[in-house]
């Protein structure tokens, strides 16, 4: 049985990714790991023998603390689809290869539903040889559509963010009293969740956005115009967000309407953007007002200097849950969060089979969305709201929020 | 000599522009005001009657520190050019009937060029006929382009802005370890400060930005894509911080290339966005390397949930001795910041004549600029890092910072 412990981050960035990291290293070190090892550039660049000790990196509280405020992910990340064992039985040979080396005994990897695809394939793997190395999944996407757990790491912050900038908007665009439609793009490629909390920005001191469109909802090109004309005719300043992943009736894109040939990444993904762009376009064809488009764009997954304190504790959370279980003999299994309740705000880990969660995506329930489908209920209010609460303050050093980063 | 004040906002919004608004109401009530007015949407909501008595809506000291809080401008704001008195004679008549019945001693302005550019006019007509109302201008722009001040309010708090995101984009794009270009849009039509700022992120904890194009800088597209093709040689990332306003050697706004009919304001400004998604799509077509094109757009002018306490302080400061100025007797006037040293950092309000502000733009100083003409000196680094100090903490209710407005 390995001694030392290898952890890796893969897939987009969040803004708490780190939390996560630093879970697993201080649960290792306190288990008594030798070596944490950690992946450059997750499963491709341990492939390709990148790595270091993160004991060396981080072994500092102060360093800790630094890594739960540093955003993106610290081990660089990759979007590398792992081939199955039939596809390639060499890529599965030179890993174990790499791990009995490093004297592994206990391997996490951190990311989305791609990266649960890679813990699920390990752990088959490793029984199969009968390989005593545990694999466990540490969840985290600003997505919010992994199966398997109440809201993923990073959802909560992101969602902050969505919340606090929708606020920012709605001040700013009713700043001349005239006509105005403001469309903000946010990530979510199939699932709404990210969008959905810019509900959250409505309250005592803010008119909220008037619309919200969901990818789980088919979009109607007709009747968007129609109802902001409709809701112009009320006030004049018109916030509208919607997700980077709404499609026509008939299946595409609307990013797709602005632009025939999207790019397509590794996983098969068309890179969505402009979607807010073509929208805004198309509502002055139509209307008498001014538009702007706005794209969060990677600012949404890596705005670290505002993040939720719920969301940063769970991600360290889930981390040292997954370690505890593998030092507790599990394997392909993955730390996920379930709610107790959501008011008192209660939410404890627990364990669930990486089978039930890779490649799986999770959606907003029809229920969360409203009659009009243009906007949230109250259950989603309910859902969301615990999960953005309290902060975590940036140390500030200079009159600038402090990062920790590896010098190549 | 009439007994009450006014106060109007004008031009784009900033995060610390209420923080002014906070520091003329303070202290024209300190100075025994009975009522302090506030235009609605400036001068050409106040044409139209529209004003409020800021007694009533902002009276207490809670109110008084989430207005130093929200951003845009409280009072709703105009993009409105006063004619000349030889053009249109009447709006001035209008204009003085409306202060004289609402009893009104006090003028404050708070806005930029064209907001001094009202003054200006104003207090000059005024002395015309004699009248003893006494108009002050207070300075706030993100674009930090006026002349007669060290620096305008909104600026340190953007500046802090756009190198904190920044920092936390060199920390994203750098998580692959891939070819790839980020260019970040950056406000600033003829000056470049605000782009200058993202020189801030490079610290210990960060690489920074590796080029920062600005308009006082002709830009050259071939020159542009053979040093970032030099860059990716040493390291695969690059970070490129381009203004909005950038002008080929022949005049036209880069901007221009993309879209030939840019729409224009009342200003005869050309609307110009769509910089970094040209400049993307022509490295593409030129090197081989993924681009991410990124608008900071309206977020820079309204992210009230990092501002400089510094900015905040002095934006208050200017807007109490403009009052405080305007009690003593003096007309047409700017209340302008002084620094007196850079290390340590001090900083005084003094008055300046607005016709020394008004209509005019202040460039970034060549020498600040380096020799390769893409990044910026120690000299601006000196500048500008006392701006960006310090934090005025959002007062977080329910996970979101709290803002004030006026209900219609």
């Amino acid at each position: 049985m390995g001694r030392n412990a290898i952890v890796g981050q893969s897939g987009g960035p969040t803004s708490v990714i780190n939390a996560s990291l630093a879970g697993v290293l201080q649960a290792c070190q306190k288990r008594g790991c030798e070596h944490i090892y950690g992946m450059r550039h997750g499963i491709q660049g341990l492939l390709e023998g990148k790595y270091i000790d993160l004991g060396e990196t981080c072994g500092s509280t102060l360093e800790i603390e630094l890594l739960k405020r540093t955003p993106s992910s610290y081990l660089g990340s990759c979007r590398y689809k792992l081939p199955t064992y039939i596809e390639n039985p060499e890529v599965y040979a030179k890993l174990f290869e790499i791990l009995d080396k490093l004297d592994i005994g206990y391997f996490f990897y951190i990311g989305g539903n791609d990266s649960m695809d890679t813990i699920m394939k390990l752990s088959d793997y490793a029984k199969a040889i009968n390989s005593p190395i545990r694999f466990m999944g540490v969840p985290k996407t600003i997505d919010n559509d992994l199966m398997g757990t109440d809201h993923t790491p990073g959802y909560g912050s992101a969602a902050k963010y969505v919340a606090t900038v929708m606020k920012e908007l709605c001040r700013d665009a009713a700043v001349y009293g005239t006509k105005y439609v403001t469309i903000v793009e946010i990530m979510g490629r199939n699932a709404g969740w990210l969008t959905a909390a810019a509900a959250l920005a409505r309250g005592e001191d803010c008119e909220g956005v008037d619309l919200i469109c969901l990818p789980e909802v088919p979009f109607h090109l007709d009747r968007f115009i129609q109802k902001i004309e409709a809701l112009q005719k009320d006030h004049p300043s018109i916030v509208i967000a919607v997700s980077e992943g709404i499609k026509t009736p008939d299946g595409r894109y609307v990013a797709e309407l602005a632009n025939d040939n999207l790019a397509v990444d590794s996983f098969g993904h068309k890179s969505l953007s402009g979607t807010a762009r073509f929208l805004c376009q198309y509502v002055q064809e139509h209307l008498q007002t001014k538009t702007r488009a706005i794209e969060l764009s990677t600012l949404q997954r890596c705005a670290a200097h505002i993040t939720s304190r719920t969301d940063i504790t769970e991600a360290y959370q889930v981390g040292g849950a997954a370690a505890v279980a593998a030092f507790d003999g599990k394997t392909g299994m993955m730390a996920s969060l379930k709610r107790v309740s959501n008011d008192p705000y209660q939410c404890v880990t627990e364990l669930v089979d990486v089978h039930q969660c890779a490649n799986h995506e999770k959606k907003i329930p029809m229920e969360w969305i409203n009659n009009y489908r243009n906007g949230m209920t109250n259950e989603f209010l309910e859902y969301a709201r615990p999960l953005i609460q309290a902060e975590l303050t940036p140390i500030y050093i200079e009159g600038l929020p402090r990062h920790i980063y590896i010098k190549d």
